[in-house]
């Protein structure tokens, strides 16, 4: 069994191998042809944490991989991470363990960008003048590099509670050739932008209704768990195309949640990311349609990006 | 993160200090003082197999535990063991990772012998002529070595379906000052002993209710799924004392199951394993008393073996 260091992972990681894979395997989730039982959960009180244990695999695949994930919320009084985790790859042949990645929680945010960036690719307008954040934390960091793979834009406008969390941020991103330009109110940003990516842990609606101009596209990537939401329900409600990762899970504590529990999508046809990644005809946008891509994350991400790095780790060593 | 194979495993490992922690696990756990989730499940088809999760925490206890324990039964033909499994030790304080024991399913067969050691050295009766075994592999061995911590008693009967594997299980265990005498029939091996361990794999009952004699004791270790079966139903349904390691999982898929779910249980009391070791005086034993003790395996097993083995590598390291 290989023990892989972040390093290791990161200097062995293809973004477009794990573009490609990811991709397939949403494609296999939508089509029911993954094994991916429901998440194992374990709650801590004091300290308060979480340990979300994930794991499955894509029918034929010659892997199957689990997931430890921790989220210790006090980590920072003793200087470490808030989150932490690993990866086991096994072998579904043998049952044996094949490698454990140590990625710190790294892929986990890797494998969500990447669907971000997915959704971005198929889903968004032609014509993006600006990206518009809501958040600028570690996530909308690696969203807004991840967008280069739909968009050459680099104009950003970015929102968020901290100017001056925004004003770093702005400063960080013109590294990578960003022009970022922080705003004090999100209806600016969002209103002036045509690709929006929400990443915000907000437990109520940030979004309004009324600033989506027609021709928008966003991404909610915050509402991973029950209670969040950054989106107007009547937003969601009222887009034209509303996609999400999973069914089961968006309707029952994604963003789609709210409008779905409320009875406003009963004539709406909720389209999942795997169909609209095998056929992108499933969904044809107007030049005024808004479209919505609900991200809560699904563990074929996970077991896609991990069998990823152990097969480019394989291929390097032999 | 520390990474610990079988050898330094095997090194550092201590019976005592397993038996001290699990037998508090069992007792923490009949007291309902852990979180242990239901157990996570993958099946897979070509090749047949199947990997189970086990995952949880003794409460106040600075560690969680998960376990991956896998079972390929074709692994024979490419030269593999059946088994396999590992087991991550994480901080209940902050989420880290703090060690991979690479176990191979070594920990999970000697949690389950402890199991065994425990129930004899607390139900046995005090004269033991003879110990019986039901079943010849690779948990027969361990569980009889085990028993060194509740009898001083070295003769053996021992049946299974196969008369060459018992006698060449004699000779192994000659080695280890038992003197093991193969039979011919089950019967002969049940009635003429006093200390029974049954561990076949078996779906239908092996044991019959008038082989037994008055005085003895049996503890079951092979019905750990859905449809196994050592004991007769009738003879469960009539021990003087019936003890279990886990009143759900038992009444659920274990020996108790079969007399449980045909309502011959009604109005006997069923103890958990951990109630007797907390207190011994809830079981009272006549000298003519039958007792069964009926072992399906729980995940506070794992943890506390996992830990007690983490806490001796750690403290000889520092």
């Amino acid at each position: 069994m290989d023990v892989i260091a972040l390093n290791e992972i990161q200097a062995a990681f293809s973004p477009e191998a794990a573009l490609k894979n990811i991709k397939d395997g949403f494609i296999a989730y939508s089509q029911q042809k993954v094994n991916v039982p429901p998440v194992g959960y374990l709650g801590f009180q004091e300290p308060p944490g979480d340990c979300h244990i994930k794991y499955g695999y894509i029918n034929d695949s010659p892997y199957f991989v689990i997931k430890a994930a921790t989220g210790f919320f006090k980590n920072h009084l003793v200087n470490l991470p808030t989150s932490d985790g690993l990866m086991l790859v096994m072998s579904s042949q043998t049952g044996q363990p094949l490698a454990l990645l140590q990625d710190k929680g790294w892929l986990t945010d890797t494998r969500t960008d990447i669907a971000g960036a997915l959704a971005a690719i198929h889903l968004a307008p032609q014509n993006i003048q600006q990206i518009g954040l809501i958040g600028c934390g570690i996530q909308a960091r690696h969203q807004l590099q991840w967008l280069s793979y739909a968009t050459t834009c680099k104009k950003v406008s970015v929102w968020s509670p901290s100017l001056h969390h925004c004003e770093k941020f702005a400063d960080e991103m013109a590294e990578f050739g960003f022009q970022v330009l922080p705003t004090k109110q999100p209806e600016q940003t969002i209103s002036e932008s045509q690709l929006i990516v929400t990443t915000t842990p907000s437990r109520e609606p940030i979004v309004k209704t009324e600033w989506v101009q027609p021709g928008t596209h966003i991404t909610a990537v915050g509402a991973d768990a029950e209670g969040k939401q950054e989106l107007a329900t009547s937003l969601v409600a009222a887009a034209d195309i509303l996609v999400v990762d999973s069914k089961d899970q968006c309707c029952d504590h994604g963003e789609t949640a709210h409008a779905f529990q409320s009875g406003l999508l009963d004539n709406k046809t909720i389209v999942e990311l795997g169909d609209v990644l095998n056929n992108p005809y499933v969904v044809e946008r107007s030049s005024t349609a808004i479209s919505i891509c609900d991200l809560t994350g699904v563990a074929v991400q996970d077991i896609a990006i991990a069998t990823t790095v152990y097969e480019a780790i394989k291929n390097k060593s032999s």
